[in-house]
């Protein structure tokens, strides 16, 4: 149990009407309130306790820190804080759910053929094409990572008829339901020869940065669709986009890239039969008031000197 | 058990290689392919039975016609066969499932703002907005309607954690799983003040026919998204644009119009937070197939003196 005073900084903007409740929630706590342009305004040796994504340079020299909550499911650049004595703590597990109704949209967009339609409808043309929509039934999903992202797509998509199958650095003891197969690892290529759709349901590690390379793309089924929700460095982006269109690939789905904003000029933007989101799939409305609750339980937690959760695993880079 | 020689005109291409198995398969039936710009050519008197939407004018005078088979699941223009001998089975049932995935994908697209973000790409433009994409936990799915595709749709939606209400007009007598509230017929306006998506999951008829007007429009929950994948007249196109373009109706899915194809001048093109296809919710690329399946078991029983399915109801509207 905390019994002296706790400086805890705020880096993010706040649901309305949350900053006085937090304040009277936990009277034991000097709160401040800062962002981007007035962080350098903040006393380094301040804060014992952070929540926000504060640049990583700033949280390693932050002298008083304890114990940072940061607002993203990955570690990301945090990888510099492995060999800190500051506990980290992620938003693991709180975009999944949002996520994986993104892949959905994605897999009922492509298959339906939505992107053409929607660039038909730009152009005020009433025009079909006999090979879409194309039913979802007896189609096979390929789940290329099973965390929380991955078993709640499975979950959502159960009974829609598609045959799943998933891979997983360390696979499930017991069969989940719904999952037809789960392949080792070192067997993701047999899970890109058969699938139809291609889910990146997986963190940035170093273990997974480029794990769709172009030797892996060029493996695909023929005309698979490859969904990207999670981070761009997971895939060959330039390999992608010469597969799709020469097409090998049949569609995408990107919502996160190598180099965000992706400028102007990206050839993404005028690809066919892509979908191309702003990284904004694991984003809602409501998601700061969920992030704002994990930090709340989080900081009665830190007060009574139990346990943070979730930590963040450095060792597996999540 | 029919024992003469019977006349069969199929109005429609058939799927590749299904002509010869056809033949095959029914040696007591002579067999005719006809088109559109060909049936002129065909002697009126020639068949009893015939596969696909012939011209209704055409229908009424054909003198041996016997059994029709329409491949829509409404009766629409058929109508005015009530008075006729002839048998008329529909396609009825057939479009549900397919229907059903376009109106998940078209929820999950307008509860995520898509139309925002595919005209962002458009335009080349990485931009996002606070208050997209929302979660779908919670709302309110109002299924106007609950035949085969309202149940498919239900069925499909059941692990989203929305609300589902739903009216019919023969409610069922026993609860169904996952829908939280039946609302008689005449309680239509209740099931639109509460829903944050309202589906016309309807057929075409004298009692259906613009059940969506400019009162209950008027009526509608502020930002309520409505679609329409099932016909055209079903709604009042010029009070839903109004109320669109004003911001109460928050946004629009509709393949269906009153006027199709929709002309290039049509203002639904341009319309914002509007996702308009071209009348294709209930096609997919193997339908062919599944309606030439039809017709062949109902050709089976026909030859066997048994009863067609699903014989159009007339007093119903399909």
């Amino acid at each position: 149990m905390k019994t002296s005073r706790i400086n805890a900084l705020i880096y993010r903007k706040l649901p309305e009407g949350t900053w006085d409740a937090l304040r009277a929630e936990f009277p034991g706590v000097d709160f401040r309130l800062a962002g981007p342009p007035d962080l350098t305004a903040v006393d380094m040796a301040w804060p014992e306790v952070v929540c926000g994504n504060v640049p990583t340079a700033w949280a390693v020299e932050a002298s008083s820190l304890r114990w940072l909550q940061i607002v993203s499911s990955g570690i990301d650049d945090y990888m510099v804080m492995a060999d800190s004595s500051v506990v980290v703590t992620t938003a693991h597990g709180i975009h999944a759910s949002i996520i994986a109704q993104h892949v959905l949209m994605t897999v009922l967009m492509l298959e339906r053929g939505q992107p053409f339609f929607d660039r038909a409808a730009q152009e005020r043309k009433w025009t079909r094409r006999p090979d879409v929509p194309r039913r979802i039934e007896g189609r096979t999903l390929g789940l290329v990572g099973f965390g929380a992202m991955g078993r709640e797509i499975a979950r959502l998509a159960a009974p829609w008829g598609m045959r799943i199958v998933a891979t997983k650095r360390t696979p499930p003891e017991v069969p989940v339901t719904g999952v037809e197969r789960f392949y080792p690892w070192d067997e993701l290529d047999s899970l890109l020869v058969e699938a139809d759709h291609v889910v990146l349901a997986l963190p940035l590690t170093p273990a997974t940065r480029g794990v769709l390379d172009a030797r892996r793309i060029a493996r695909l089924k023929p005309g698979a669709f490859v969904h990207n929700p999670s981070r761009g460095g997971l895939l060959d982006e330039v390999a992608l986009h010469a597969a799709l269109l020469a097409g090998r690939v049949g569609g995408v789905a990107l919502d996160t890239f190598g180099d965000e904003p992706l400028s102007p000029e990206s050839p993404w933007w005028s690809a066919p039969h892509a979908i191309i989101t702003p990284h904004v799939a694991g984003h809602h409305a409501e998601l700061g008031e969920q992030v704002l609750e994990r930090f709340r339980r989080n900081l009665h937690r830190y007060i009574a000197g139990e346990h943070v959760t979730p930590v963040a695993d450095f060792a597996r880079g999540y």
